[in-house]
């Protein structure tokens, strides 16, 4: 699917607030449809999800303690009729050891969030019977 | 290199595909020479690689099993003529636990993938005579 | 904070330079105030921060080796009146293992640099009491 530039938000999120939470929020509130997100910044206690093929669902990883959030990325598309954020994130302990998965839950202590809005046709994501909402395939 | 922005894709890349080759044929097909290539998804045994700068190659390292594409980041540009995609990807497991390397192989599961073409001189991958094929330097 | 596109940069960083210095005097020799930079490649003997809530200051991990750069990720702002890069990394090793943190030094093997300027009212950072210099949050 072919998209135009469309406004470019680049902004730091306020400590406290729940990451997933916060991007779907400022979707909403800013009419975003489509989008590219990207970020920075460190992260309490983070929730990620892994997709097992085998069992057909997310399985729940949670972290404890503040983890720097080395690099967060994703999109915004129309999921049940609203602006959706499916984002996964790569986190770093005191170690400089490395973790990730599908952001479920994080809070933010620090998040430079970078905000790409796309304009065309919105990608919509179907459920597509085991508990994944994705847009349809584009073949070449 | 100065660039101005080209067109913009987002699309989801088919099942089975082979990621690598799908990028590939895409900046063949859409006719892009140069391009910023982002993605988020989940891929079936990929394989991916280390330079060593002892040995003057690259080392190829096997993974098994899904895993959660936490970041693909990379670029097209030309090389023999033709758009070459240079991609690294960063892995999830489902533990949390993450691996990565330059991009060899790795059917997708699921693919969400950004394109944006970059419009200017192309940047052309040359052999360097240690199996890096590497565009010029450019100093400050 | 909204931004518009401004230029775009694509380029191979000189080998032997260090990455975090290159960035910042490259974003002051062009006059870019604001910036999102991306990057792949691999790194000689990085050396990350993590910050800790607790002790209010970066913890240093240093490594020893040439690493893949899987992923560099950031952003230009101003900080005491000249461009300031803040950037993550995230790096591999030959066995597909990962680490990565705030970046502190690294040299330069291989580092194909992407550098997209963001026109608009400059985000400033500020000293915060706890070592860390942050732009001001904007709340929703």
């Amino acid at each position: 699917m072919k998209f135009k530039q469309g406004r470019i938000f680049l902004l730091r999120v306020p400590e406290g607030e729940e990451l997933l939470d916060f991007v779907n929020r400022f979707a909403k509130e800013k009419g975003i449809k489509t989008a590219i997100v990207k970020g920075i910044g460190s992260l309490r206690n983070p929730v990620v999800g892994y997709y097992s093929e085998e069992i057909k669902d997310y399985k729940r990883i949670e972290l404890f303690g503040t983890f720097e959030l080395l690099t967060l990325l994703g999109n915004v598309s129309i999921k049940d009729g609203r602006p959706f954020a499916h984002l996964h994130v790569i986190l770093g302990n005191a170690s400089g050891d490395v973790f990730g998965g599908h952001l479920m839950r994080g809070e933010v202590f620090v998040a430079e969030l970078y905000v790409q809005e796309l304009l065309g046709k919105p990608l919509v994501r179907k459920e597509r019977g085991n508990n994944l909402s994705l847009w349809d395939e584009e073949p070449l």
